[in-house]
């Protein structure tokens, strides 16, 4: 596979979420060109699931969208985070649940062509009760229990657009393929 | 649902792919937070089946996450461009195929928390045949052909880790189940 050397990189911009940096790059068969790159330090996404076998899910305003958006449980990794120890504290901080077990799904790539953030996609099985949740102070959640059957329905309908709550469900089904109805 | 309102937006980068705002905005109590926004005009992405049941996927090195990435054929909606016509032409500039159907599953966003794309997913099933590639002078595409299990394979292991990809995925299943054997 052709990789991309870097020749010079150049920031735009150093934000409070994300940097920007503009790359020029040479191809192996010399072809220049420009990377425009948003670099951002990761997170990590929970599919919460309860004892009973409904799901947390988490609504809130996405400025960047003008929506408001369902999704799973998910923030971004502190400097030096553990991804498990982020998944258990965003967990706590959004829903007001803790996990009994916290299950690793692997990662994902939200947007490769052009945004260097990476997120780790954790399955947790949830403790019976729910404690007051403890947002960020700019952050307005509403938690949502829904059955596996109403997740896929907002999938299907629409309600659900957000690619990592989509993507990590097909990780979802195909690491416990004994969570799906058949 | 809460929304959030715009107080003063500042253009903080022009670039070629996409642009940088920095929003001060109010939610409904009071409070003020900023909300920095990379905008983005949009794309496609396309689930390629041939006739024989195989999917088409492209393999090109993303230089955001400075590696290979195995993904739906996708690529960005031009000024005024219908989305299915932009999923025509991609489908035929990266992989060298014309679709005989392209069914709207509906659209995704690939990281709503920063990022305002939107991405169009369709199904297409494709005509018999493929033509040369004709990718973007700065595109280097490798086209692969993958059995459904194949693709399934590749994205319990990771090999696959983009999001539209994998969100996609989860949008064809619940469009057309009849293409997911049981």
């Amino acid at each position: 596979m052709q990789i991309e050397r870097t020749l010079k990189s150049e920031l735009i911009y150093e934000g409070r979420v994300f940097r920007v940096e503009r790359l020029d790059v040479e191809l192996e068969d010399g072809t220049r060109s420009v990377r425009e790159i948003v670099r951002h330090g990761g997170a990590v996404g929970v599919i919460a699931r309860k004892p009973d076998g409904k799901h947390i899910l988490v609504r809130q305003y996405r400025k960047a969208v003008e929506l408001p958006s369902l999704e799973i449980v998910a923030g971004t990794l502190e400097a030096g985070e553990d991804p498990a120890e982020c998944a258990h504290r965003e967990l706590l901080e959004e829903s007001g649940c803790t996990a009994a077990s916290m299950r690793y799904l692997g990662k994902l790539y939200p947007s490769p062509g052009y945004v260097s953030e990476e997120i780790h996609i954790f399955l947790a099985v949830l403790n019976e009760g729910r404690a007051a949740q403890n947002p960020d102070e700019d952050e307005r959640l509403e938690v949502l229990e829904m059955s596996h059957a109403q997740v896929e329905a907002a999938m299907w309908d629409g309600t659900i657009r957000d690619s990592k709550t989509l993507g990590a469900w097909t990780m979802y089904r195909l690491h416990a393929p004994e969570d799906f109805p058949r």
